[in-house]
């Protein structure tokens, strides 16, 4: 069993050191905010006081975070985890950054002797919590082999994509279908109900067909009501949206679906309902076809 | 056990036939191409000389044909299904036809004392013969009691969403999905692709993902090359789309994702290469991306 | 000066009478509402007592309907124009009909003796009136020939296309880029207003841009509020858009601004203001963009 | 007349710099490519030796570049037009750049005394030449008003239309209809075209419709055939195109139109064509729609 440190305690994280502890090994870890970490500690994980000290006690230390700005503040100062990686530890990185961004972090974990995986995971806690999550891994081949044992812990699909920035790569690839399908399923469903199918119905039916993907098994019945938890909202969902429309005009790729959806997206903050989990753009649909909705009375 | 007419033998029909014949029903056939036939009434069906005869052998026929004009070969005239119908049958039309199209059927064979059923299968053969398909269907809420055994035996899931041509509306509204989901899984590749990484195991990550709906894990691998057979090609796709456009408009739900994919199938119409399967659209996406492909060197 | 006929008195019907009139023709005129025609009958029109006494008394008759079930009306039967065309008679139409429409009536007028022209008018009743509009012709060239000088009291610019069809289609080649121009122009006047550029300002500027065509010019000011009148509703764009879409399909053509910005006109008709001129895609796009316009307060 | 400083002597400030010499205004002049000055300096402007000793002799001094980076490059360090702003001067950029930038700049010209106006020209150097260039003003309205009678040298329409920043919002807000007006433009052709009417013919029509804007009558022509001279190509549309998209993300405006023709300039790159005049969308549509052209034969 290995020494693990892991750094960045949101929903997703924390799901995934639920497993890590679950299949034997030792985890610290490190949140902004504290008390995120508590119910782990229960679990039996350990406190670091930094992410500095998060890498330090470890042979795989891991973070997740949001956004950019964030991944700054956890690896860069003297708290940071680049200050705290001995040679040969190995950094794994799991947020969705650039796949630009990946490569320039890579370089410098590399200066200090150590390596770094880039591995996105795709999916949902749930997912995670269920042992299905699949994991892309991009970096080192070496890396990814002495790493590979703890990353099956967290998934039993553990893919190695190719060099740094890979695995953010395939991850872009796979999140856009996210936001398209679940606009498509919308349209169905609105053409469904307007034609005089009880909505929850046609979402049955639907969901029974083979257009049901694990997302829109998971995320369909939304448009029957959201939950007040919100997995993944309409500002998230940009995010990899625009990280996906930025790599289509460097890589020269049009992206019909992805970019008319985006404007969905949009449409949502437009409206004031882009906090809520993206399947609110069934709401933004529904308004335009004049169907009244929960969100949208 | 139950005496069944089936007139429409194509690959779909034919893999219906067999799971009915598997079931223990005694089925009677008819195809225009008596040669498709064959097969089937080796393993055990009888052969019709017409489709009225068909009907007329049967307490439950269905016809599964690939458009309008097939449709109404069958159903009228001296030898048409129409003419067989005895008081009491039961009229299961497995075709994709519009809504409204459904709706006239059912008056007419409501003149003959006998119900339609409207029953569109989602899936492929794949599905059917796997027993994993789901069936719609619209219609006699009686009817479908009587029926439903029968259409058990095509498919575990059966579901009755209200009156005729609700059946038909709601694989209209799956349906769209199929190309929409096609396209946004094609975006990914390319992106994946132009960004270095192998397509083929690029394909192999996205099916591993939350985004590898039934049709995607069967479809996505069709980017990688077309097998001679042809499952549903362009133009049997746009037919569908067309359908979904159609009521998008007479029902005023706006259907941005379905309409932009749409032109994606004229598109392969337009550069010649609407006759293969609709993933085909993976080429003209590549041609726009300036990626050869085996269609289009 | 010539003696001729015209049906169909609508609000663009009558700017054309009003300038035949002017350009010292006799006209004889008749529309389904008769008190339509009072403005005209005071202006020196006569009044035929059906489509078939209208077509009797002409040398070149014209129709102008809205629809093809009016079309139907006002030319079949035994009031209709049809019936009245004299051997020599040229008979204009300035409705849109499909293209294979004007095709297969050529064929019956054709067979009377007389000869059809598809002539629909490009423009607004203003752009009539202000003798801008410009004609677009299909049919017999010797037949164009004579009707010409007729058809440039209309308006300056009068185009010979090719056989019948091609000018109603060339019409709809047009008439596709109103909706699309529109719609971008709305865009660009959201962006700007969220900026805080006031919108009648940002207006203004637009109008002295490159990007003000005609069209653009005289419906550009409808985002600031709209007339009573209407010019062009939601319903009759897309008319226009649904037979550019059927084309589009018939020949391979791809339409990708036509297909998105067609769906805006369903969003207008879905929330309930599709009887409003098409410039009140402005107000779906506001409505999305969580700005509050004079039609969805 | 005003001592006037010009930097940045492309195709468009070539045509600015005419004027204001046929106005009577003095020149001074800097381009990095000191050959480009000739004609000018042949037509009475003055050479200066940097950026900043063209500002250093004016009361009013212009940039127009073409990206980020050479905006830099002219404004910053010892030899830049910041260093050689004098107190009380005007410094006009006519650059497209972001909205923010401008905003960003005009604090460090004001910290220096003088002030910014952002002054985008709208159209191509064909519409300065004539005269008919419009200009939309952003900055300090007094600097406004001690500049106007300069710029109304430049062209005739001159706007203020509030702080630094709103005018190239403005721009930005125009531009996307360019490209956009142009896509719809060829959708129309094409349909012409495959419905059996010569290019040129429905061309010539189109131009003589409603649609005809300034830009759709200097740029339609181009799908007959390109000039050797590019205007401006896809890459410099599609820089304007971004600023839309990132305008309407951060600002919370849907952009359907724009986001889908946007993807048809990602096509001109990934085909291999973008360095051509934009209008070569054209010929990434005819591919799709199975026509040949001069470009893609």
């Amino acid at each position: 069993m290995a020494e693990l440190g892991y750094v960045g305690l949101g929903v997703m994280g924390s799901s995934v050191v639920r497993r890590l502890l679950a299949a034997g090994h030792t985890v610290t870890v490190w949140n902004r905010t504290p008390e995120k970490a508590e119910p782990l500690l229960t679990a039996g994980a350990r406190w670091a006081d930094s992410p500095r000290e998060a890498a330090e006690r470890s042979e795989v230390v891991f973070t997740m975070v949001t956004n950019t700005e964030a991944g700054q503040a956890v690896t860069r100062g003297g708290d940071g985890i680049l200050a705290g990686l001995a040679p040969g530890t190995i950094y794994v990185d799991m947020s969705t950054a650039s796949p630009a961004n990946a490569r320039a972090l890579a370089d410098e974990v590399e200066a200090r002797g150590a390596k770094l995986l880039d591995a996105p995971v795709s999916g949902t806690s749930l997912t995670v919590d269920e042992g299905k999550a699949s994991l892309m891994v991009g970096g080192d081949a070496d890396a990814f082999e002495r790493a590979k044992p703890v990353l099956e812990a967290i998934g039993p699909k553990v893919f190695h994509l190719g060099g740094n920035g890979t695995a953010v790569t395939l991850k872009i690839a796979i999140n856009l279908s996210l936001a398209v399908q679940m606009l498509a399923f919308c349209e169905g469903v609105l053409l469904a109900e307007k034609s005089g199918i009880d909505r929850e119905r046609a979402v049955e039916a639907m969901l029974a067909s083979v257009i049901a993907s694990p997302m829109v098994t998971y995320r369909g019945p939304l448009v029957l009501g959201h939950p007040d938890e919100v997995w993944f909202d309409c500002r998230m969902m940009q995010k990899d949206m625009n990280l996906a429309l930025e790599l289509g005009r460097d890589l020269e790729v049009p992206l019909p679906t992805t970019s008319i959806t985006n404007e969905f997206l949009t449409a949502a903050n437009g409206m004031g309902i882009g906090d809520k989990d993206f399947a609110v753009i069934f709401d933004v649909l529904a308004s335009l076809a004049g169907v009244e909705t929960e969100v949208i009375a």
